[in-house]
């Protein structure tokens, strides 16, 4: 199996029967292992106090491509540290992709940036993420 | 009107209408000029492919304890950088409380650390803020 | 052995034959597994070009703080990602303390928060670092 | 007077007598407003007690790095908060570059990314720095 397909297979598992992607609305646009494009529209119930999108909805994104991406190679990963910069504000109706590309991979620690654009390809968000890759394999039967 | 009055107004306006919130189901414990405490429940919805929390809850009620705690002194302040590490894992029908500390603040800058607990109060998540405090008042008229 | 004796054991090896800390003029004041205290004093040549201290002098104190502290469990330790901002300026001859105190801790991943203070205990940096704690040991042979 | 010959000027007055940069061996490759290029050579008093350059060396570079592009379009700029990852270990007579480049910027706020690399480009250390922009002009004479 090649990698890009064993990524497919990672994502299948992980985004199907996920309850919150699926409130988020949540699309999968693109994944190989280690890079991810998600997309998604921002909603009426996603908003703050301001009517612009509250800081969680992008994060929410951009933490779901990093994970997306980092279990891609087939190997569990999990978060250990994470930062994202808002840049700009998000409305009702948005559309909003977060590409997640590794910048750093070794045998126990991977580097995504993850950066979040609105339809006009503007940043509205950057996002690092720092992961553990465990030992454990997803599909140990392969 | 004396410090904590003021924080409250001010929450009361950021709070009062916010859809996002709402959906959470945050649930305002205290707050005063520079700190404040929320609480929810992780529901069904919040969870991602593995049964527990999606990253992006924890943070979402992180980031609103920030917006709280530094919107209290009066002064519009905006997000300009946030991290977070998950340190627990947490599920359905979890109590979380997300208390919020000024670490520092000068004229421009302010620096809150908020840590994420559940009922047996371990830490599940902790989160740093760094807000950029604007000229404008909440309440000019005052 | 207790748990300090350890920690003293490893942070001898560590800070012994240590070039840069030995510039830097490090004193240790305190070690225990998770937790450490060095002090010391900007000099000039450490000023940057407005005679105040470099970023990456209170970055360097801090960072060894963190490597004493969490290499001091007796476990091998590697920083992962680490963050700092500067809050007040330093002068020279201002003496400037590193306090590290681990918040987490895990089988494989550490979080610890390091505040350095000037002489009037008023803080200048705050700092957070994130390890991977490797399977080696400091001194296999006990 | 042009973007690239005002950045000059500014990046002048900050390395100029500036004694730490001295020390670190910093050579100015390149500055324009918003972006600037750094390299030094890991010396011998750089290293810690395992033969390797100590985090603080990296960080040191990278943040000069983002003071002189932050500031490169004329106006102070004030570092608010900075993260560095290091990815790979600096042995004495390694030759790095750092390179700032600007990912966002508003009238406050800016956000840069400097990626160090060795001599075989590979990626040693990867930092993202955010600054806060004064209403100060370098030259306000102009």
């Amino acid at each position: 199996m090649n990698d890009e397909s064993l990524a497919k297979r990672v994502v299948d598992r992980m985004y199907n029967h996920d309850p919150f992607s699926q409130w988020l609305g949540i699309e999968r646009v693109e994944e190989s292992a280690g890079s991810c494009v998600l997309r998604m529209t921002v909603r009426k119930e996603m908003l703050n106090g301001f009517g612009i999108a509250h800081g969680g909805i992008t994060y929410s994104i951009a933490d779901s491509a990093l994970a997306f991406a980092s279990n891609g190679h087939g190997r569990r990963a999990v978060s250990v540290e994470t930062s994202i910069s808002h840049t700009e504000s998000l409305r009702e109706g948005d559309v909003i992709t977060a590409t997640a590309e590794e910048v750093s991979l070794s045998n126990k620690i991977g580097i995504y940036h993850v950066t979040v654009r609105n339809a006009s390809d503007a940043v509205v968000a950057l996002f690092k993420g720092t992961v553990y890759r465990t030992g454990k394999d997803w599909f140990p039967e392969d």
